[in-house]
């Protein structure tokens, strides 16, 4: 049984949009980013509501960018980290578009960009839009603790990327990016319980997608100009490497993480970034423009997501992952 | 801009498979559930793990009643109510299936069911699984408040159903149930505050979507045999057929709502069935067995969900809804 599903349309990723936080502004790849708030309230009175303000606002730039209006958009695909998918679902409420919601934690991205290939590739829709985002201080009061606690962060912790990104899926024709192939992840699970070692737990998980999917499409690490996984921060991609290279998969040359590139990271305080919106920043910013610039060609976007809630690790759960491949070329059509 | 999607291919539903917990099983269609159970925590320490082994239960059973092995399962489309869609993400774990986790709220199988539909009709996958569930005491508890506080319910609530249903989608021939069409809603908002009056909420997105459906499929509501609701209730559906008659679509005679139809309710207590797993439920064994007998022909499916959560009531937020109707239709290939 093959986990990977082939566009002969190559639905193409037209145009795209980001905001992020302070911190990610200062970050790498800050100037990448369309829009970087110096507040991170968005000028809203909670953080779930700026988280909200976020996609709702990226979802709106995508589409201008895109030269369309919202209502050429024929559906939304969108979730988020928060309960109940509520950042999604309450800026589905702002636009006159159907909506499916998603979640698989920070794999989000990759998973929207997969039915939106789908919905497009199939001839079922004409434009759609993929979007997601986080937001550290409404993940950190979800997940941990308050933040008023101040609690320390162990070195094995990432750092939760304030910022969304959206990407506008179309049947156009041109150059553009364009969606070759998709392969749909499995969960996997290694029996990792530490909820500040998500890299850990999500690893196993990027590496079964990976491999996965160079075995159904017959190709090599070396095909893809980068191997780009989501949030496994600088710890969880030493041991993805690890894991391929054990099962006779080099992928050294190639691979990089969002959660390694986003921030000017010292391993010493933590590992890098992590989140729905870390993958979603670093893809629909510097990856989408450096593809735009034919500086890459050809991009296998492996967006990690880590399957766990409070109440499963309170229940003395392991941490399944997940992690969807999609494959993003240039000038396939 | 059309919100409906149609299938070719007519991707049928090849076997079904549904769980309940002992109220709904004393209910009206408990004859017709596949799995009765005595103990609702289904020998499990939690209630969370006992709506988790449902789901898993009824996804195994519904692939053994298609006569198919679970190698042969493209991919599982779930969601559920608990926060991040853990009790499917679990259950995903166990198998190993690619899994696609979806969120739009107790409209999850409707919205699960057209993912599937999508993903056969384009040949992109030849069989899939579509699944959801809910349980009263997870429900309670995470929603509302600790079940040992014994709190009173007033009596325009619903009682979330204790149960799961899953579908088996395939690209086989022969005479099945099949999915013609799909009609995806869009997030609507009458500013309904009131969390436990659910059914108002919904109300006006479940016409949204059966209004939208019409028009698309220029189809008179007397096309359907029955036009069904996931979860309004007794007070939701009232809601339904006069807004529905205000706008000149007169649903009166075949309308029913899987809330008012689960249990033997007494409004004076409470509105019906709700959940996730209502609908799931209902559709998956009274409505499906009735199809297959051709009791019914066609049938519109429009699972309806409240897209709130606790965090976005407690900021004040009203209450968005959304729905999502399937053309289901007997003898169209």
């Amino acid at each position: 049984m093959k986990s990977t599903v082939f566009f002969k349309n190559m639905p193409a990723i037209i145009a795209t949009s980001t905001i992020c936080g302070p911190k990610e502004g200062q970050g790498n790849l800050g100037e990448y980013i369309e829009t970087r708030l110096q507040d991170d309230t968005f000028g809203e009175k909670t953080y779930e509501k700026a988280e909200r303000k976020m996609l709702s606002h990226v979802i709106n730039k995508s589409v201008q960018n895109a030269n369309l209006r919202l209502c050429d958009v024929d559906c939304l695909i969108s979730g988020d980290l928060l309960n109940q998918i509520i950042s999604s679902s309450f800026s589905a409420r702002e636009f006159d578009i159907p909506y499916l919601g998603v979640y698989n934690a920070c794999s989000t991205m990759s998973e929207a960009l997969a039915i939106s290939a789908v919905l497009v590739d199939g001839g079922y829709m004409s434009t759609t839009v993929s979007a997601t985002g986080s937001h550290f201080s409404t993940a950190e009061r979800q997940y941990r603790y308050p933040l008023e606690l101040g609690s320390v962060r162990p070195p094995q912790a990432q750092w939760t990327v304030t910022g969304a990104g959206s990407a506008v899926i179309s049947s156009k024709s041109g150059f553009y990016p364009r969606i070759t192939s998709a392969t749909i992840g499995k969960v996997t699970d290694f029996g990792v319980t530490d909820v500040n070692n998500m890299g850990a737990a999500m690893a196993p998980a990027a590496f079964r997608s990976i491999y996965n999917h160079l075995k159904d499409t017959n190709r090599k690490p070396s095909y893809y100009d980068l191997i780009l996984t989501g949030d496994l921060g600088a710890l969880g991609s030493r041991l993805l490497k690890h894991l391929a290279k054990e099962k006779g998969v080099d992928i050294d040359n190639n691979h990089v993480d969002c959660g390694e590139m986003i921030y000017n990271i010292d391993e010493e305080e933590y590992q890098g970034g992590s989140g729905a919106g870390c993958s979603a920043v670093v893809f629909n910013s510097y990856i989408y423009t450096k593809m735009r610039q034919k500086k890459f060609n050809k991009v296998l976007f492996v967006a990690t997501g880590a399957l766990l809630s409070t109440v499963s690790s309170q229940q003395g759960e392991t941490i399944p992952a997940i992690a969807h491949a999609i494959s993003i070329e240039n000038g396939v059509v």
